[in-house]
Parts: C-alpha cells; sequence; structure tokens
C-alpha cells in the first residue's frame, strides 16, 4: 500500500475513467461492478415507495420493513434466527466498515486491528485514516489462501480482526475449521470481529457455507450488501448484522450522525428484492459461468491462480516478464485498455492482480483477445 | 451542548418516534422537514434514469449533468460564473460538512473552528468528533442575531470559520457587511470559510442575497442541497461548491472513499428539478405563508423573537416557568406530542427553542392550540 489514503486500484479506475472520456474503449476489470441489469420488478417498488411520499427523513436504521426481511432472509439462510433489531441499514460497505471501526474503537490510543490479507484494500485505508494500526496476516496461495494454524498463531492481541469470507480478491471459501480457527484467537484476545460475508450467496460448489454466526461469537458484526446479489451496485444500499445489541446501536448513531438515513424508497427496493430471491439464483448462475470463461481463457495464457469457489473475481500471478502489478496494470491499461487491479490493493501482494469476472461473456472474450495480444501470445 | 456526539434535538426526536411507535400523535417541529410532496416530474425522472441502467458505481464527484445543471443555476443566482469543476455532488449537509472539516484540516494536531452561533449543532458534533476544537461566537438577539463589529473582533486565528447563512436556527440573513467583516477577519488569518447557505433561495425578503461567494475569496466552500428548496429531503442530494480546485479535489477523495457515489438515479432526479425552477418559487410561497401563519401564532401566545425572513424556522425565547429549553422541550412532547428543538443544539442557547415552519397549516394550527393549552392560556 502506498503511503496516502487511497488504494492503488483507485488509481487504475480513475485514469481508466479518464481514458474513457477520451473515448478509449477502456474494459473495467479493476471494479466489481457486474455487467448486469437490475431487475425491473425491483426499480418499479422504488418508484412505487417514491410515489406513495417516502421522500422523506427516516430512521437511521432502517425502515421495519426491510429490517424484518432481511432478518427472515438470514435466519433461513444460516439457520439462526434474526430479529430486525439485529440489523442496520447502510449505503454500502465501506461506510459501514468506517463507522463500525470508528463507533466500537475502544478509548486507546491506537486501536489494533489483525487484517488477514489478501483483502479488500479499502480496510487498511480506513484503518491509516483513523489512526489505527493494522497487524497484517499475509496468506499465501500455497494452502489455497486458507488460513493455517501457522497463520493464525501469528494473531497477536488486538481490538479488531477483520476478514473478508468468501474472500475478496480470491474468491476461495474459508472452511469451518479455519473460521473457528480465527473465532478462537478473538476470544483469547477479546477482539470484535468484523466479518465480510457480501459474496456468501455467491458461491459456485455445493459446500455449505460456514458463517463466522455460526460460532455463535458475541462480538461479532457482519456486513452485507445487495449490490453484488442482486446487481444493485448503484443503489448503495446494505446491511450491518450482529446480535450484539450494543453494536447495532453505536452504529446506527454513527449514521444518523454522519448520513441521517439511507433513502426509503431506496429501501422498499430492497423490500421487493427480498421477494425476488430467484433474482439471486439466476445471477449466481450468470456470474459462476463468466466466471468459468474467464478462468479458462486466462489458464490458457499461462495465468497461474486458484479456481475461485465463490463471487467474481480472480486473484492470479503476473505473468513473468513484469517488474511488479502495478507495471503489468498500467501497461496492461495504457497499451489495451484493459483495467485491473494491482495486487497491492489487497495487501503485500506486488506479484499478484485482481480480475472481475461479472463482465459480459463477449466482454471477457474481447478482454482475453486483448490480454493475449498484449502479452504477445 | 451536552458531552457526547449526539445534538440534543436527537434525543427528542427520537423520543419523538418512539411516542408515535406508541400511537401518540406527534407533530414534529424539532427537523427541518418540510410537509410538503416531492413533484412527480422529479420522481418520474429518477425513475427513467434507473430503467435507463444508471444502477452502477459512478464518478464520486457527480455526472456531469448534474454538475453543469448546478453550475448554470448558482451562475444565474448569484451573479457569478461557475463551471461543473466547481461542484462536488453530496448525499447530505451533514456528511458534506464532516468531510469537509476532515479533508481540508491542516495537520495540526487540533484544528481550530470559529463558530458563529445559534447554529446548526451538527457542526459541534463533528469538531468533537474530528477532535478539533471550537471558538463559538456567540450572537445575541438584541442586534437581530447578525453579528456586530464587536463580535466580529472576537474572532481568533482559526483553521476555519464556519456560519450559516441565511440562519438556522434564527431565519436572519446576513447583511453585505456582516459578511464582509467576516471574510477580511479570514483573510487576516488564513482561515477557511463553510459557508452553509442552503436557505439561499428561500429568502422572503425583497432584499438582494449577498453571498460568501460575492466576496471573491478564495478558500471558500459552499453548501447548498435540493432538501429544502424542492422538498427532497429523503433524497439525500446536495452539493459543495468552491472555486478552489484542491478543496474540490479532497473533498471528491474524500466521498469516493467513504461512499463511492450518490445513487446516479437520484443524481437524475435533480438534473431534472434544475429544469423545474418554478417548484422553487411555487415551494418559497408555501414556506412563506407557513412561517407567517406560526408566527403570528406564537406571538399571539407571547413569545418573544425576530421575524424570520428565510427558511423555515422561528428560534424563540422559552416562556416565562420554564428552567430552560431543555424542560421547556421534554415538557411539550410528554404533554402535548409536539416536539421542538431545545436551544442547546445551537450552541450556548438554553433559554431559546426552535420551532418548524414547515408544516402544512392545519397542522401548524393543531400545533399552536395544542401550545396555547399546555402554557394554559
Amino acid at each position: 500500500m502506498d503511503k496516502d489514503l487511497e488504494p492503488p486500484h483507485y488509481k487504475i479506475l480513475n485514469k481508466a475513467r479518464e481514458m474513457e472520456r477520451e473515448g478509449k474503449p477502456v474494459i473495467h476489470m479493476e471494479i466489481g461492478d457486474p455487467e448486469l441489469s437490475t431487475d425491473r420488478r425491483i426499480i418499479d417498488a422504488m418508484y412505487e415507495a417514491a410515489l406513495k411520499g417516502y421522500t422523506h427523513y427516516g430512521s437511521a436504521q432502517g425502515i421495519p420493513q426491510i429490517r424484518i426481511a432481511i432478518s427472515n432472509y438470514m435466519s433461513e439462510k444460516l439457520n439462526i434466527e434474526f430479529t430486525q433489531d439485529d440489523i442496520c441499514i447502510v449505503p454500502g460497505s465501506k461506510s459501514a466498515i468506517y463507522i463500525t471501526l470508528k463507533t466500537l474503537g475502544n478509548k486507546r490510543e491506537r486501536n489494533r486491528v489483525v487484517v488477514l490479507e489478501p483483502t479488500w484494500g479499502i480496510y487498511y485505508s480506513f484503518i491509516r485514516d483513523l489512526g489505527y494500526e493494522a497487524l497484517p496476516i499475509r496468506l499465501g496461495m500455497d494452502n489455497r489462501w486458507i488460513p493455517t494454524k501457522e497463520d493464525i498463531s501469528k494473531i497477536e492481541d488486538s481490538d479488531f480482526i477483520v476478514v473478508i469470507n468468501p474472500s475478496n480478491p480470491t474468491g476461495v471459501v474459508f472452511n469451518k475449521e479455519a473460521v473457528e480457527m480465527i473465532v478462537e484467537k478473538a476470544m483469547d484476545n477479546d477482539s470484535i470481529i468484523i466479518a465480510d460475508e457480501i459474496y456468501f450467496d455467491l458461491i459456485y460448489t455445493s459446500r455449505e457455507f460456514y458463517s463466522f454466526f455460526h460460532t455463535q461469537y458475541e462480538k461479532l458484526v457482519g456486513l452485507y450488501s445487495f449490490s453484488k446479489t442482486y446487481a444493485m451496485t448503484g443503489f448503495r444500499l446494505g446491511w450491518v448484522l450482529s446480535k450484539n445489541k450494543e453494536f447495532i446501536r453505536k452504529i446506527t448513531k454513527g449514521y444518523q450522525l454522519l448520513l441521517t438515513n439511507v433513502p426509503e424508497f431506496i429501501q422498499f427496493a430492497g423490500v421487493r428484492a427480498l421477494e425476488l430471491r430467484e433474482i439471486i439464483d439466476r445471477n449466481r448462475e450468470v456470474y459462476r459461468k463468466r466466471t468459468r470463461i474467464l478462468s479458462e481463457g486466462l489458464k490458457e495464457l499461462g495465468f497461474k491462480f486458484i479456481e475461485p469457489e465463490a463471487g467474481f473475481y480472480i486473484f492470479t500471478k503476473v505473468p513473468e516478464g513484469f517488474k511488479d502489478s502495478i507495471e503489468f496494470a498500467d501497461k496492461l491499461l495504457s497499451q489495451s485498455y484493459v483495467a485491473v487491479a494491482p495486487g497491492t490493493a489487497f495487501g503485500d501482494y506486488p506479484g499478484f492482480v485482481r480480475f472481475t469476472t461479472a463482465l459480459k461473456e463477449e466482454t471477457l472474450r474481447e478482454a482475453l483477445e486483448r490480454i493475449k495480444d498484449f502479452l504477445g501470445k
């Protein structure tokens, strides 16, 4: 990570947008924005709510209707009972991470945050921004990006442990053993776990998902979103889940202070979405297919990576002949108009890059062609 | 202000919402949420944009369409030339204040912030939250809440000066002289001025508005919103204005990090709104009438205040017989279900309360009846 707060892939993103304005045919594989439309029925529900007058200030925690719908969904999915009181509605997980770290931090001068990396780089941005201290645990590709006993043994005493599972950027899903080892460490050190489980409903294997909530650990906050499952990135709609009433109260107050509330008509879009769960199944199938296409294409070009089991990213070694991922990403963008996220956006991984697979089949094939030409293959 | 970050009127607001859930017929005069509908054409524009596919991640600064529309509007209104580069779209002024104070703060341990009070209490919350130091300048009702030479002479060296004009809570509009005195002080001390001019297009007198932008001061950030003029509080849509490129760049980066962007379909609602400027004129007339009704009613009941010239608040002395505004607000809510904001929410004004006037005529008359009974008149 570089010294300022901005994750390195923002530099690529902003450069890519600039090139687009200049008329260049950029393919965006650096951000996780699916090339997929929001279901019209969800948009209709938002419209109807706005017409009904849900255009005023509202409660920071969110309307009861969406919190009830989410608690039912999560209860069914995880087979754990949740209620609307366990939920706070958020406009995206960035603010959720920031406000959670900020409002649940203790009074210590520098809160300590264990980060299992590779991870979404925004965690480091916020840790630095808040004046907290990051304690990275660097996972390796050798164990398929799953934490080993040795990795876990390196976890020091800390205020927070942040973990993304299913993983962004690797797309692997931690097994029960790994999750339980992390929780044990958290218990030992009385650490709050922030479990970013945003991709939990986009798993392609038949293996059952073992959520951090299955451990029944009490100092736990989960992050979830409509963005990916429902192709609703632009709605800015997600939720924080916790059975810890004090956590939900503090996070809600943080939101009330900073943002008042998520527009209520947008929340009604979420209510409708949760009535249309078949959309998740449909989109999961689309993402699975797209991921396979890119995966096969990249393998043919000689890229080395672990096959993703969930989500829509491929975290791969940079091909030989490049100094590091920044050089690779820069050149690929400048020469072939394909934007990818350098590995340093996810921790200490200068030898890796992340590709988004959530693009249309034709876009993926075009990207693969360009990468092939770029590599001179 | 009490010790925690929460402005005192949130306590009233949250208590009022709880009482409502219990079925009590609460009248909300504690927040500035107009009892007025968003024009249907604005909602239609949002719907159309969502159907067109503006449901993806976007630029943190905002879509060019809305920034161009706003720059034209502001150029016309203030007779100063603005461009789209002078604008960053924001989801409400709370986050705008927070991010402006945070990203433009210098490296000093404790940034110093001069606050002309009475002011919107949220400023104090953020100053405290950021670990900055507030230097309040307490204006008085004797000079109609306009800063005097003596008031201005008390302004110390600081990093920021924050000022709301037209004023929330008093509804007065500063004259040119007052604005220029403040700017002179800012120049002397090289302070950044944050000018919250959200009510500038809801002025009821014929006197021309003298914006802080008319002074051409370079270290200036203005805050504006669709919330009040267009009755769009629940859309969470406003903008930051500055001719200082560095300021806009830093604020935009702050937003990108924390919130990605304001939903683009919401921004298209704003584009449509600015094509329908007659709505502002229509709403201004509604607010003017409502303000007069409440003003006359409160005067009849013996309340002492300066007649507001803009916006939709009345900042009045608490009637005799109450210890302070907290007691008055608490009792009025508990006994008569009328919620008002205690004066301590706006600075060191325990003897004052703020009423919102933006409610329907019948609601205002009902509130006046209840207040009359409450006071035993």
